[in-house]
């Protein structure tokens, strides 16, 4: 294996690198940017898609499938959504040997889908709320460089649709989203921004708009989701309309959550170091690897020791494998530090006589377990991983930021920065073309740096209506 | 609701109306045979899937997911296999506003999409066998006319590939798939044959396939999955070659495993009657419904105890569903039964104040449970009733066959047959031209019926190298 790129002075190759090599994802695939799940990436997606559902259902919402072609009629119902995706869509126009009468979309997100549908099933006010989810594969035609997880033409795609009764119902929802992103968030050991997207780069069709941002790096940042709040923008066209208690008519209001294999995307670029991928316990596809030490005259007691060891732990509940094979040691650990595996634990003959084993958790600690306990044992330790993981990113976080207070600072920019905008269009533009990238909003819960508030806009230098938004490089 | 059609006379009428208004599938959708999958199907096939996955990872094998796109060349390369699915694909031809320049079809089936990067995953005779499955959807453009979960064009599908070192440790392969598969439909609850079907009919690309098969009234069956074996019909196209040992050059032999949300539909077949859907606990989107039965005076007291009691099951692990809306209790025990719960429980005031709740099983069958041992009272319900369903569905398909000696028996048959064949082509076709169907083939483990070996092939009367064989119409 090729020795990884710094992460620090060459991001893009370091995570391109770590993602190759610790086989998280195949891009040898015939179709660019449609990649091959592997089956080391597909178990991490596993627990990723485990926690969605988890959070989600907590929340009321109940899984759905709604097909992936969408009849071209449907696809262009509302006018501001298919402006926002015309250009980006895969057409299906043959079936068998035979031209289609009617064209068909594949979905790139299934508004257009689900709301001819939802006109049938939402009658009363009884059917609200109404708030399905569904995890399906989207189709995006990327005319910009692909990345794994990150941009992908083949999207595993998280995306929950609801009807509320009005307006205020809908914002409740929103809010609900927020707070159940917020425990995903946490499991992935991801600090990130809530930002309320400008009127300009909200989501074609939307209301408003807000986007999860987390910092790469520089004034790099990557979306990793966002939730919208589309008032009756959907319901309209699409006809979605239900009698209230005295007899009225009305057209609910409508919300969208989106999440995507992006998260994995950040939870490797956030996490990961010089040794490759590190993974929170709560997502790793193996949280403990074990490796038996051989020595002269072993006569495989140390393998058979770890064997049993892992049966241990996988009947504790633990997602835990041997690596049996003929490999020396070194190697293998270099193989599973470079795949993020959080915990391993050597099983040596000197050790093992003692009644212990070695433990190194990926953050590098070395500590004794004792066999006896072993179940508890490796319960600390990961738990004290996934907390230190996670100190480690919210320190990272913090020094990601800086305020910036004359638009001169912007060019060239190492940290994402936090300016005073007053919320006129022209003034974020001027942001945008300072920092050449974009400004990505208005915080929902108070910006990461910056006590007190800003004084004045950073572009026109207006003192009213101002607040703090962010702006940087979206990958 | 309406009167659901018989079953025994109106067999598919009475299946779509189940599947209807037991709410498993809406086909209200715009595209013909794409269906949408409702909460309550999605719980069922969530059952469904969580059933295959334990299966085949039981036999080692690893989830991944490939593209669902997959490029018009290498689609092409495997000559038999694109004759059988050219006339049934859907193409993409556009991206974006553009031209593609290499259409892409819409995979029917996966083979021409993984074995490309198969040749790039296999090197040595360490890497095999490789055995990878992945549940996708897959489309077809299907012309007949579409049943949910039966015949759809877009399909919830199961696909096992594999990799092996010889022919004979691809024998071995499939072995392993056929005790998966009992291992499955022991927990649907699904009696079934399998039958190696005549080579005029097997998958195209195959060396030999094996069919799963049920009757479904009358002279009818259904394919309910199939497992192929494919020598190196697909590896020398796709050039997937691996060193052994000695250094030299070979190409794998190859299985696959096909499954799909037709088992669905199977079981809703099999084990549904006149009051709807019969769901076995093991796939049932709910295991348990709770009724409280309002009194007089009642105040909410036994709304009250059975949410609590809702709970309790919940915590125990079971699937709990509490109906405490505002019908009748009649018509939620008609709503329920529909749908397929295997038990319902009735809180009565009378009943709880003596310490009880009346169990009525989906079988019909009426006991009094004590609410002290509420959760044991419960599983010993659902063993029963798992265990009398199924042997209705045996007794069932028991009688769903009978010997047929000659040809002029099959014409109109209200059986499947079990007929003696020699094996040559144009008497099996004889006998699919008398019954107006099929020939599926050669029970791999015994036919059904008939005692003893068959003494003649019922077309040419040639008693040399008979074998029982299946003659049906398939659905």
């Amino acid at each position: 294996m090729a020795e990884l790129p710094d992460k620090r002075t060459a991001f893009i190759d370091w995570y391109l690198a770590v993602v190759e090599q610790a086989n998280l994802s195949d891009k040898r695939y015939g179709v660019k940017g449609m990649n091959v799940w592997t089956p080391y990436g597909m178990r991490a997606r596993r627990h990723l898609d485990r926690i969605m559902i988890r959070e989600i259902e907590a929340t009321g919402s109940q899984a759905v499938e709604f097909p992936a072609l969408i009849p071209a009629p449907e696809f262009a119902k509302e006018k501001e959504h298919i402006k926002g995706f015309d250009a980006q869509v895969f057409w299906v126009t043959k079936g068998g040997l035979n031209d289609l009468d009617v064209p068909l979309v594949l979905r790139p997100t299934s508004e257009t889908a689900i709301y001819p549908v939802f006109a049938l099933w939402v009658r009363s006010h009884r059917d609200l709320p109404l708030n399905v989810y569904q995890i399906v594969n989207t189709f995006r035609y990327e005319t910009k460089t692909t990345r794994p997880f990150v941009r992908v033409r083949e999207i595993h795609f998280f995306e929950e649709h609801t009807c509320q009764v009005d307006e205020a119902a809908a914002t409740e929802r929103v809010r609900s989203n927020l707070a159940a992103f917020r425990k995903m968030a946490e499991a992935f050991g991801l600090p990130y921004l809530s930002l309320r997207r400008p009127d300009w780069d909200k989501f074609a069709g939307a209301h408003y708009s807000i986007a999860f941002d987390i910092p790469v790096g520089g004034a790099r940042t990557l979306q990793i989701g966002s939730v919208h709040h589309y008032r009756d923008n959907f319901s309209k066209p699409y006809g979605i309309v239900y009698e209230a208690a005295d007899g009225s008519q009305h057209h609910p209001h409508q919300t969208t959550f989106g999440l995507s294999e992006r998260l994995l995307g950040a939870i490797v670029a956030v996490h990961g170091d010089a040794k490759g991928a590190v993974f929170p316990s709560t997502i790793a596809p193996y949280e403990i690897v074990l490796v038996p030490i051989p020595s002269p005259g072993d006569a495989g007691a140390t393998g058979s020791l770890a064997r049993s060891l892992a049966s241990r732990l996988e009947r504790a509940g633990r997602r835990a494998v041997l690596d049996d094979g003929d490999d020396r040691p070194g190697a293998k650990y270099y193989r599973w530090e470079l795949a993020g595996v959080p915990l391993r634990l050597e099983v040596g003959r000197r050790e093992a006589a003692s009644g212990n084993v070695t433990a190194v958790d990926r953050l590098g600690r070395k500590t004794t377990i004792a066999i006896e306990t072993l179940e508890a044992g490796v319960e600390e330790r990961l738990t004290a991983f996934d907390r230190d993981l996670r100190a480690a990113a919210d320190a990272a976080f913090r020094d990601a930021f800086r305020v910036a207070s004359e638009l001169g600072e912007l060019a060239g920019s190492d940290r994402v920065r936090v300016v005073g905008w007053c919320g006129k269009e022209a003034c974020g533009h001027a942001i945008e073309t300072a920092i050449d990238g974009a400004l990505l909003g208005v915080p929902e819960e108070g910006p990461p740096v910056a006590p007190g508030a800003p004084s004045k806009c950073i572009a026109c230098g207006e003192s009213t209506g101002v607040r703090w938004a962010l702006a940087a490089q979206p990958l």
